[in-house]
């Protein structure tokens, strides 16, 4: 099966019950960063770890928030431990590896770290994440995961939009892209998702 | 059994590699909240799940980050969705139910957000999370169900320290308290647990 093959339920549930405001945002908080089905969460996370378990990782990365629901479920499925960034205030200085990020929806910016104890030198890793758009959450922890001499092996995402630059940033990484949803385009209301009749 | 009776692998796992900073900061983030062993995690949201299956609740209530795996597999065993407050920036407005918190360890304050749609008048909550040390989160996740005529049946923490604000300011709120390990004391780098020998 193709790594980015749509996945039936999540499919429907963002054909049904998924809200578009304008040509950009896509609202399905109700299942996936704020409320979240436990049962439906976990069968997205069968499924990811499915396409994920031939890369062997060693541990499963991903950054808080919203990462971490999937990430753990992933983690649970795959037997193996998640490592999650933290936020911080983007003036803590702290001993571990960071990157400062914008924040364009809680405004100003934050300092995502990772304890590089938790980064072994020489394993392997996948990130997952429940969104991917243009990337930086995924290109940060890329960085800092190569950075403590970590092999990404697949970057995973219940959702990408495929018409941000997050895909192309993965993808010129070298990095495999896992994707259960891929919308190609949010238009006027309407979601067009790829590989849809 | 007790609501607040130690959980032996927890209690130990405390004991044996937990890092006491002064007479105030207990680490355990390479199990608790920055790494997490799934299959343990799992163990103890199992045990928080049958103490707290008796108080039957329509949702598990967390707030993230570290909220969200503890929250996540007790919503799992309990088969109910969990529903977790967002932070934002203090200075975002949102139409949603709020409150503005102190950040102590990353500097300012930040706006823990949930959206009344997730809270439904009438039904029962828990509150699920990993520490309670002054109670503010909890606090703050209970007035704020209650304000949506949300009944919150009990507290759930890993772990609790007896000795911060957070304990009595939840017992007087009328919430009954389920703690997985209590920790009486922190001191000169020891940490002094309840009905330890």
């Amino acid at each position: 099966m193709s790594l980015t093959a749509p996945f039936p339920e999540l499919i429907h549930r963002i054909k049904t019950e998924g809200i578009v405001q304008g040509n950009d945002i896509l609202k399905i908080d109700h299942f996936l960063n704020h409320r979240i089905e436990p049962g439906f969460m976990r069968r997205m996370a069968q499924e990811i770890a499915s396409r994920l378990s031939s890369f062997k990782p060693d541990f499963v990365l991903t950054a808080e928030a919203s990462g971490i629901a999937p990430g753990l479920l992933v983690a649970m499925e795959l037997d193996v431990p998640l490592v999650y960034a933290k936020k911080y205030h983007p003036e803590v200085e702290t001993p571990m590896l960071s990157r400062v990020l914008p924040s364009p929806t809680k405004g100003g910016s934050y300092r995502m770290v990772l304890s590089q104890r938790y980064l072994p030198s020489g394993s392997t890793t996948v990130i997952v994440d429940d969104f991917l758009s243009n990337g930086r959450t995924a290109l940060a922890l890329l960085e800092m995961a190569r950075e403590a001499g970590v092999a990404v092996a697949a970057a995973a995402f219940l959702v990408e939009k495929t018409f941000k630059q997050g895909h192309a940033a993965i993808t010129d990484a070298g990095v495999p892209l896992v994707a259960l949803a891929q919308v190609d385009a949010l238009l006027e209301g309407k979601v067009i998702l790829r590989g849809d009749a």
